[in-house]
């Protein structure tokens, strides 16, 4: 069997000058490597309609499949559609799907449609058009020398969208059936890559051949995947999923099937289930993890208020933190993110409380704590713990790190898990 | 003139699979750009010898230059001499200058040449090397269709170094006397692409063939570009730049020089300058705004606290929101937002404040407030300023744009701009 032939072509000047780093042919190849494919060949070119035409034409002749990604927007720079008509030699006409999608997308915006808008409505006239979601461009589908052609949009999350939804489904039919092929999935947080892979390797030297172990880090996450395409991997796949829950333990946060929810949806839903309200009290990741939160819809039913207290005075004066315990232990201590816990429950009504205080950086550290420390104080009023962490990175990935740290000990709490995770062996440094 | 045609050819499977992103090509084109030379055409293509050799074949009939980037390593995938001498019809030979390179490389390690490296000193016939100071791949040139070949090392610190030191003087030195390429960026916010287009088109129906107008989002912010590469351009360039100056006023931020501030950056900066302190009161945005100023260094310099207060209670209980005023108004109303922007004033003695509340669906609107509605307070106690907004999109897109928003009308309220911005249109609906 030859394997299908795809090829993907990027267009942009924005990624010949060096201004930008393509990520959207990863995107897709890590979408396509999921069914088996590899992309043979990408050919990346500026915004010029007869170059475009002239790969167009020579790539269709090759490949099976040919991805183009960008331009579709609503500018003059934006040629894919008027390229791909010259080189099927077809014209551009009003596509009434496009169209309606565009009207319905325009009165969403609560906009009047533009005439720079409309013409993403001209398509070439055998296109037939690829749902988007969530932006004004269509993607849409040709057939050229026995060459499909899929033309997708170059904004990341449009293009990501029409490829789980579409685009992946669709190349995955033209491939051979394969009675074995299956996969699971699971979402872990708290461990990297080259850790889950080490851990794998000292607690399993006897992984069976038969089962395709890989990772891909979606952050906060890695997603873990076992992939069998034969018939001694079917057999085995239960024994070692069940291998995998048991070392990961609540590192695993679910299988993922239809719905992957996020971190906050995770933690959302078992507040919601118990009934419970949060609050935050956030010094180092400056309203990060409120944030998180409140980025999911009905947040509000289990999140009222949260206190981003910065300085020392506000840490007083908004949640209640003694200044003697300021001046004695420093913010960055056990005893003030307890104290910031026990001030955001009290003056909030909430059940449930984060409370952190670290050090960001790039400024600010000490021999004795560090850029990257962070004391972190979960729980309820009548249950309140706390660890510390240092997080090692810059500042973003700090802030990112212990927003997600503090949410998964929330959410490991709410489970009443008493196993330790494996991201605490640096705990209780007091 | 027509300009010198330079491509790129990257090979690499971790390329094809999506397991690595490709920055050489960027460094490499960043490079050539500083010279004014922009690259044409990138071609990417796994470890594969006959592929490797067609595309070297067709590449170097269309291009002046073609520096291939890649498989220059001791391993069997490093296939790039080989791929070279097939297209050039040429046979591998030992180079002295590469094998000479090799021992002084292996000496300054302190090991042994062993039979693998030198594998990287057998070259096409006709190949002269390019030096590496840093590395045991030498890189080497030679012509084939007329086209100037350079072969570079796939690791970047030595591709940069090659790249330094060799291949941009040469590459300078097949330019013409005068280059007339120049190009001035502008980060500019509060406009989509497609309205910035048509603001251009309606107002400059005049607008030059000798300068190119370009688009990038670079979300929040569109950057405008104007490109020339003539010397009519090079005239007319200031006359332009300036009537664009003017048409977009406070919408542009800064030229885009070296460094390229983010919109947080931009009102810590004048905060800075003004020694005033900012806070935040949010409902609809849940910390979002906090977040985006607290993710810059030396932020707690002008920020000391924030207030999620997401429900109406917590509105009056945390900044004094008056229980009337939400039961008469509603909690998006100009008035709350305002009592919002007053009461986090006074709660942190800050000098000003930003205060939202809005409906991030997606449900909770209504006829009246439909989702999307959002009321925004800025500005000091004794000059508080308040807008309506309706922003569609989802929950997470409805959110930023809040947020950026906001903080685009802090930052003109500080620079004391009373231009009136394009997005204020549906202004003041009460």
């Amino acid at each position: 069997m030859t394997p299908l032939n795809v090829q993907l072509l990027l267009t942009g000047n924005e990624l010949m000058t060096g201004d930008v780093t393509d990520t959207n042919s990863i995107v897709i190849a890590q979408a396509l490597k999921e069914i088996g494919v590899e992309v043979y060949r990408k050919v990346t070119i500026g915004d010029d309609e007869s170059l475009l035409k002239n790969e167009i034409i020579s790539m269709s002749k090759s490949a099976d499949v040919l991805i183009i990604n960008g331009g579709l927007g609503p500018t003059v720079d934006d040629l894919t559609a008027h390229a791909l008509a010259l080189a099927s030699n077809s014209k551009l006409t009003l596509n009434l799907d496009a169209e309606k999608h565009l009207q319905r997308w325009s009165i969403e915006k609560g906009a009047e449609l533009s005439k720079a808008n409309l013409k993403q409505a001209l398509l070439p006239e055998s296109a037939v058009i690829i749902p988007n979601d969530i932006g004004s461009a269509v993607g849409f589908s040709l057939t050229l020398n026995k060459c499909k052609i899929h033309c997708t949009p170059g904004v990341p999350r449009e293009l990501i969208l029409m490829l789980t939804n579409s685009l992946i489904p669709e190349i995955r039919a033209l491939l051979p059936e394969s009675p074995c092929y299956k996969v699971k999935r699971f979402q872990v947080y708290g461990l990297g890559e080259s850790n889950l892979q080490m851990l794998i390797d000292n607690n399993f030297p006897d992984w069976p051949s038969s089962l395709d172990l890989g990772f891909r880090a979606k952050s906060p996450f890695i997603e873990l995947k076992l992939t069998t395409r034969t018939s001694a991997g079917i057999d085995v796949l239960p024994i070692w999923e069940d291998k995998i829950q048991r070392l990961l333990g609540a590192h695993i946060l679910a299988e993922i099937k239809d719905n992957e929810f996020s971190m906050p949806e995770h933690v959302l839903n078992l507040l919601s289930d118990r009934n419970l309200k949060i609050t935050t009290a956030e010094s180092c990741t400056g309203g990060l993890i409120a944030s998180l939160m409140t980025s999911i819809a009905n947040a509000s039913l289990n999140f009222e208020a949260g206190f981003v207290t910065y300085s020392n005075q506000m840490k007083s004066e908004l949640i209640n933190v003694n200044s003697k315990t300021l001046e004695q232990y420093g913010a960055v201590s056990k005893e003030v993110v307890e104290e910031m816990a026990l001030g955001a429950l009290k003056k909030s009504n909430a059940n449930i409380a984060i409370a952190v205080s670290g050090i960001a950086g790039p400024s600010g550290g000490s021999p004795d704590k560090p850029v990257g420390s962070v004391w972190i104080a979960w729980g309820s009023e009548s249950n309140l713990q706390s660890a510390y962490f240092c997080i090692k990175g810059n500042r973003q990935y700090f802030q990112k790190a212990v927003a997600y740290r503090s949410l998964d000990l929330v959410r490991r709490f709410l489970l009443n898990i008493s196993e330790e995770p494996f991201y605490t062996h640096k705990l209780n440094k007091s």
